[in-house]
């Protein structure tokens, strides 16, 4: 059985956003920023691109950039709302231990520049809660970044409440929805969004496009400097087929995200149940403020890698920690944020079901993993240590 | 008749390149940064291809980063020299006024943080000498950035001879090849140059994705943060059906390349010649030292925008000056450094032929070209003016 369970780190394209693509990559080639005709049926069709997706956001189409991925939208997102606390004199930031990295390493930049970073910590749940952002707010704060979804363990944070501190205050409030953008509802009037990122392939997109909604009133500054394509705020010929392509996929998202939100979260709930029946593993965030399609589990006495490599051999794809992350040999600091000792941080695992995942692939997992977790621990020393009391468990059986 | 005649601005993919990106698209759709066997072969594609543009180039892989575009490699090449140069005290940079503005408006806000840059003059003919550049090399100075070919007038720079100025005074030589890859022979080692970008969809390719090359030693600083991706020099999940249509793109351009210069270069010179045949006309640069495929002219009293309209209803897709800057009202910044004066400079029109562009469609460009000039010279007071002597003429008969 082939099991793809890592749709946090990228989703299979679907087959209406490939199709959305292809036109633009066989015949309507024009740049859009050139004035004959297949020039501008290429404009046309990134307008009308940029309404479709502000529909799904709940914006206008004037809100909308396209970028080249989340992790830009991130960068340019923060930077933007910096550059303008800067000219107000406004040079405090307050984000989360446990963002993506495209945010945390933007502040750690901002920090070296005269800025100061406020990271609240997260509760063991996985969950910011908006009164920590309230307490944390000062006058000079110009900024607070909250990310919508958590992309390790997939804890929802409640995004309505923290954008109401923030407005209430008067401070920008931008949020990382990569994870959250076609999975979960996203209405940026109703939650008080002032700059939101998203990334198409976390949706059954094209990878290297992403999309930033910034509201009107929030001056961006360039990431990328060039031409003067997205109205000066991105330079660099549109990726016209991708952004076509992102569309349709994100259209696609919402249209179907209440029929696939169930699916998934009976899914995600008979997998937590059925791993949670090996000894010493504990789930990782909240049993339900959690990502329909999350389930990210630690246990005790185990690496994460040779964990993953093992059910690779039986056909299923999963993640210990992100993919952004896996070529370091350090413990998740989203696991660590959310207290987990160093030595379980290393062991986790994350599985990230998709649309067309079955109860039957999910039966397959719990048993493939129940399997290899108990092969690896008999063959762990470390492992041995805990079972004859040498070192304490950090779980209970 | 239906003549696409703005390869400058972008081409339209080739079969290749499609059939390179496809089965990314569908099928091999997994992370690189994932360790089970989808994502390994997604790494090993883009390593692969990593290690064809490298041989395209005349470089090693490790000297090639993955970007979203030509834009973000010309930003990521000149801001890593500067960083690089800060460091060392050395905070001049040397440039031509008609560089690409990815180029000049990173060097603008370079200059905003302290450094100087020198635009050198660029000679009539579209040429910028050696000598100036060794000129104006200075103690202080820590990066030389002189475009491989226009990217509105097609004239060919100096590039080894420049490189070889720049090795010899140990200053770093980036090149904005954005207009040459895939359509002028490039060999690093043999042209001395430290770093150069491309763009996929001038060569054939996707949008959306370019390379940059950077000699080892030549660190480069990220313009995007965040994950660990291309050896920390690039975050994001890289666009790897994008790569893989590029590389396919480069490598058949780079295969092609004599036949479609021949067959090129004899279409560009029947096309001037041509159009050199209407009165009051000018090409824009050097006659033999320019891209095969580019032809630009300037014809007086006339209006480049209603030019390219008027040729568009004929069927012909043409531009006046580049497509980046074609929301813009300023006359060409390429042309002005050239020395054309504002009138002519607005009336300039650029017909970039690819290869399979036909002497039939040549003979037709003419032929509409001239009839339409005529046609919006009959409609022009500025041109009654020049014809009955109120005004001087810029060029000959």
């Amino acid at each position: 059985m082939q099991i793809y369970a890592d749709n946090a780190a990228t989703t299979q394209m679907s087959r209406t956003a490939i199709a959305a693509m292809l036109p633009y990559m066989e015949e309507i080639y024009g740049n859009p920023s050139s004035l004959y005709t297949i020039g501008q049926k290429a404009r046309e069709a990134i307008e009308d691109a940029r309404e479709r997706m502000a529909n799904c956001l709940g914006c206008t189409a004037r809100e909308i950039t396209f970028t080249s991925g989340g992790s830009e939208a991130d960068n340019q997102a923060i930077l933007s709302a910096a550059a303008l606390g800067a000219k107000r004199g406004k040079k405090h930031i307050i984000s989360t231990a446990f963002e993506h990295h495209a945010v945390l390493h933007t502040l750690k930049k901002l920090e070296k520049n005269g800025f100061e970073v406020t990271l609240l910590d997260v509760h063991s749940n996985g969950i910011v809660a908006a009164e920590q952002v309230a307490e944390a707010i000062r006058e000079d704060t110009c900024l607070v970044s909250v990310m919508y979804a958590n992309n390790e363990i997939g804890t929802i944070q409640p995004i309505a409440e923290i954008g109401a501190v923030c407005r209430e205050k008067g401070v920008l409030f931008h949020t990382d929805a990569v994870q959250a953008a076609g999975h979960l509802p996203i209405d940026v009037e109703r939650q008080y969004i002032d700059l939101l990122s998203l990334s198409a392939h976390k949706f059954h997109g094209p990878k290297g496009c992403g999309a930033l909604y910034s509201r009107r009133g929030t001056p961006l500054i360039s990431v990328i400097e060039g031409g003067a394509q997205e109205r000066g705020k991105r330079a660099g010929t549109e990726n016209v087929p991708a952004i076509m392509g992102m569309t349709a996929a994100l259209e696609e998202a919402c249209r179907s995200m209440e029929a696939h939100t169930a699916h998934l979260t009976a899914l995600r709930d008979r997998l937590i149940h059925g791993l949670e029946k090996i000894p010493y593993s504990a789930l990782n965030g909240d049993g339900t403020q959690r990502l329909p399609g999350n389930v990210n589990f630690c246990f005790e006495g185990i690496e994460g890698e040779s964990l993953l490599l093992l059910l690779d051999d039986k056909g299923i794809s999963v993640s210990s920690g992100s993919a952004c992350t896996s070529g370091s040999l350090d413990p998740s600091h989203v696991l660590l944020a959310i207290g987990r000792p160093h030595e379980v941080a290393h062991g986790s695992l994350r599985m990230t079901l998709g649309e067309d995942t079955t109860e039957e692939q999910v039966d397959y997992m719990i048993e493939a993993v129940t399997e290899v977790v108990d092969y690896l621990r008999h063959m762990s020393p470390f492992w041995r240590d805990l079972e004859i009391g040498k070192r304490p468990h950090v779980f209970s059986k």
